[in-house]
């Protein structure tokens, strides 16, 4: 169990019932609707780069990272708190930032309600808390025996754009574009919140992520490789990079997609009508058995993945 | 203008009437009792060094700032979300902190309801969000022509401490206990609640805190420099350190009183019924008149002090 993993076992022991999903809950006094809240911290040189993140792309993606988080639990932002550090050196580019992230903020209508700015001996941190209200909320320690286990969105294309970026090679502007660009997907959060047993934004790649849900779920997951389908694009620049197309898709993070399982008996429905309402693919790619831990299958045979999970405390070089 | 107050001024305008006070407020749905949020950076080597604060102190601290802002607005603090930026090598000292953390936010009665712990490639950060709850909030804005201008609580104090532990001076205990171990006065901020026409938390300094009063407010405020009594002990604390001790006591950050201005008939009954029930004194200072800004008298002449302000970005060391 790495570090970051033990205190976080040490807090849901202190605070039972409130640790542990994408945001917290503030249940409201009469009890209709709760706010949501989320807090991320973009920390540079572990998170991001200013060589190759141009200050409008981190200021988009301090904040999708987070509306990401209130996506995640079907609710709607409603507003931010952003609290920056920045280096004298740096000043110029933070003022750009924060500029980009008001202008971000006002243009998806929401209010920017505080936060704090400070100095920084060396590196450039923010940190954004975010606020959102739902009605219906999406929890990750709810999934079913049978569920159908889902997921909206790419899966290792912002890890080809990391690796992209960091060896300077050119091309492969998709893949940068996920790294840099990441959208929440807000709209299908609130739209699949009512009929998926549990959701989950997909940030520290689909093999950890899981295993948090199968956690919090005390389930185990199944997941058959041949569902994944790389394209043929992704292959080809997986190849380029000289790493595995499917472990790439299991491991690489920062996709900001969503992780959800659904009922078996209905999860054909909502995969076709999500299909025609958002105009991608909601991709089955396994499903939900009595157990723990992730397991994986080919063709229906078990299949042993040697994948090294994501931990913020093996290096101090940009992670994903 | 300051960088800082710069950015502050483009949010005002981005978002009026949600930037500019200690929380920042929710409503609830049915407008009975409102969600106060509030969210405080702190950095090594700016707000805090290891070598001098223990990891309980620093848990401490990073707490109590946090609450104080939300003392300032009359509400009860209910929960936190706690982000930490870790470097390698302190690991340690980030565990510590944190299980001290956890340790004080379960003996006040706080629930730990989110976060985000990453790596950080130097320095030790932590971000924290606190939220409160009030049915009656003090804002900044609210300042009367006439009223009285009161402190509840020690000022300089934290700057002496600072002073001292940065120049490795010996002795001055009760100086760096106020900078290691200031509590936010959580009980004084509700009881004033009710009785006072503004209120903020003095985090950095008296003098730059009541121009952001008067600013809010659009009055102007006269400090009566005769009001400020240092006590003897201060006073040759200040001249063992080579500070003047009214200086000290106007420009003095991290103090975390409150400050607060009362209607001028009713605030020496207040005054009275405070130092009953809390046994040290609400001091009156001077009064808000019109005009703007922060003006001095002494024994009722003018007087001109050539204070310099507290700004984030003027140099990298530890500041108050």
């Amino acid at each position: 169990m790495d570090r970051e993993t033990t205190i976080i076992e040490e807090l849901k022991a202190a605070f039972p019932g409130y640790i542990g999903d994408d945001a917290a809950i503030l249940p409201t006094i009469e009890g209709k609707a709760s706010y949501l809240i989320s807090k991320d911290l973009l920390i540079e040189e572990i998170h991001f780069r200013t060589n190759y993140f141009h200050p409008n792309d981190l200021a988009h993606k301090a904040l999708q990272v987070n509306l990401s988080d209130i996506a995640a639990m079907g609710a709607i932002p409603v507003a931010i708190l952003c609290g920056i550090a920045i280096p004298l050196q740096q000043l110029d580019y933070a003022h750009h930032l924060l500029r980009y992230l008001i202008d971000h903020c006002t243009k998806a209508e929401l209010a920017w309600i505080g936060g704090d700015i400070v100095a920084s001996p060396t590196q450039l941190m923010l940190s954004i808390t975010a606020i959102g209200k739902a009605t219906h909320i999406t929890y990750r320690t709810t999934a079913q025996v049978g569920d159908c286990i889902c997921v909206a969105g790419n899966l290792g294309y912002a890890h080809l754009g990391l690796v992209a970026h960091e060896q300077s090679l050119p091309g492969f502007e998709i893949y940068k574009n996920a790294l840099l660009r990441p959208y929440a997907k807000i709209a299908e959060g609130q739209w699949l919140a009512t009929k998926v047993n549990t959701m989950m934004d997909l940030s520290d790649g689909l093999y950890i992520d899981l295993k948090r849900l199968c956690n919090a779920s005390h389930v185990k997951a199944v997941i058959e490789l041949e569902r994944l389908e790389p394209t043929a694009h992704f292959v080809a620049a997986c190849r380029a990079m000289q790493l595995d197309p499917v472990e790439t898709m299991l491991i690489g993070g920062e996709d900001y997609g969503l992780l959800c399982t659904i009922n078996y008996n209905s999860y054909k429905e909502v995969k076709d009508i999500f299909q025609l309402h958002f105009g991608y693919p909601l991709l089955p790619i396994g499903y939900i058995t009595t157990g723990h831990d992730l397991h994986f299958t080919y063709d229906g045979l078990p299949k042993q993945l040697n994948l090294q999970p994501f931990s913020h405390f093996k290096s101090t070089s940009v992670q994903n």
